[in-house]
């Protein structure tokens, strides 16, 4: 369902979100244009004019995968696509020293979301619109097994993302470490934790939540302070991410406001 | 852009949902299925088995609502609906008293959740979802101004529909009036009232959670015997129903096992 759901809004609103054809990337990418994504048509990927689109994607951070000349053809939406399209975020992403400088500059510490794979649209646009009403100063993504911010993303935040930064980062771990080494604690929302309401959530810190159905990785789970678990008591096993997400941040605002 | 959603999945999987045409919805009403609402078309809803249809429906409490041949013919899927289509429930619902009952059966005090017009089939899904982790005995909706448990929901419940029954009521308001006097607290989540870290949500009590962008009605609001605020410090506005419910659940829980 989840895939329905991006799928349908790509295709609702593609125009400003797709640059297809070799052409009309290069430019964008000349132009400084972020792009969550491209995609290379894998026979076409040795041609010279494409070599030169992949090293200056890369040259950029910017995820390239290769794909099927038929997955291609399914992708376009102009059907003019030379064997590339490019997903252009809807928003442009900030750098770590970004979110810690804007903490900073409203004389506050620093109180950062780190997502661990958050792959639903609806569920990013969730965490960026709650992370904004709780004073998060930022959220983080990964480059990979995560969604950027297409317009399903903005639109669910309801307007969060003009106000809530976000930043879009290789590997989780390093930047746990980044933050730490700056004083930060890390915690991680997770299962078999303490119960959060025992967890000290003040201070300057930073909020790990997992994955829809997955949970924190391993590696990411090692990397936290501390875990925090969500006391559950149904006849189910998860909470949605973007609910998890909300009440761990909550949490956070009692433990500094209301304790 | 939720209308959107909601038609999209109606699109994807419409067959065992939509039942078209005077002779199978007769014959559903008949068999007692649960419709969510009933579709007549406004020229024809004079004619003789229209009416049979239409008293028969009534007579079971089903919203019926009159709409244009140009709407019903949009509505329709198999294009043979001569003039009715009925949205049939993916789930029958229960009472108030099943959820009472259901409450004392597990030696539990009733805490239940009341959503006062949540129209999104994907947050009242996300509710359902967090009400069972939260051990929730039942949700409660109305019959106007709500989605009704399509497939939407009950994807979106992830599992927690077969546990979590909800009751369809026809006056919010009246439905908190009888939980009053059964000795539930009824507190609102709404702006401007207590924070809620500060407000007792522990015991029998029912929790009201107000409609998207709407917060409760004016009516509901006045019925409450208090509102628990959520605090918000962000540049936007209000969270979404979904997570708002879940922040709430979340504290009632805290207080419950927690403090």
């Amino acid at each position: 369902m989840k895939n329905n759901q991006e799928n349908t809004s790509e295709q609702s609103e593609p125009l400003n979100l797709v640059i297809e054809g070799r052409n009309a990337v290069n430019e964008a990418l000349k132009a400084g244009r972020s792009f969550d994504k491209l995609f290379i048509q894998d026979q076409l990927s040795n041609e010279g004019p494409m070599k030169v689109i992949i090293a200056k994607a890369r040259e950029k951070g910017i995820v390239v995968r290769f794909e099927s000349k038929e997955n291609m053809n399914r992708r376009s939406t102009g059907h003019h696509h030379q064997g590339v399209i490019g997903y252009v975020a809807a928003y442009d992403y900030v750098s770590i020293d970004d979110i810690l400088a804007s903490a900073e500059k409203k004389g506050e510490e620093p109180f950062i979301v780190i997502l661990d794979g958050v792959e639903d649209p609806h569920n990013l646009g969730a965490i960026i619109r709650t992370a904004n009403i709780c004073g998060v100063h930022g959220v983080v993504i990964p480059k990979r097994r995560a969604c950027g911010l297409t317009e399903t993303v903005v639109k669910t935040s309801a307007g969060a993302i003009e106000y809530t930064p976000v930043c879009k980062v290789t590997n989780i771990t390093q930047t746990i470490k980044i933050l730490q080494d700056k004083g930060l604690w890390i915690a991680g929302a997770d299962m078999k934790g303490t119960p959060m309401y025992n967890v000290d959530l003040k201070g300057a810190m930073a909020l790990v939540i997992g994955g829809e159905g997955t949970g924190l990785t391993k590696l990411v789970r090692e990397s936290c302070d501390f875990i925090a678990e969500i006391p559950m008591k149904g006849d189910i096993s998860s909470l949605n991410a973007s609910v998890a997400g909300a009440v761990v941040m909550y949490e956070a605002i009692r433990q500094r406001n209301f304790s």
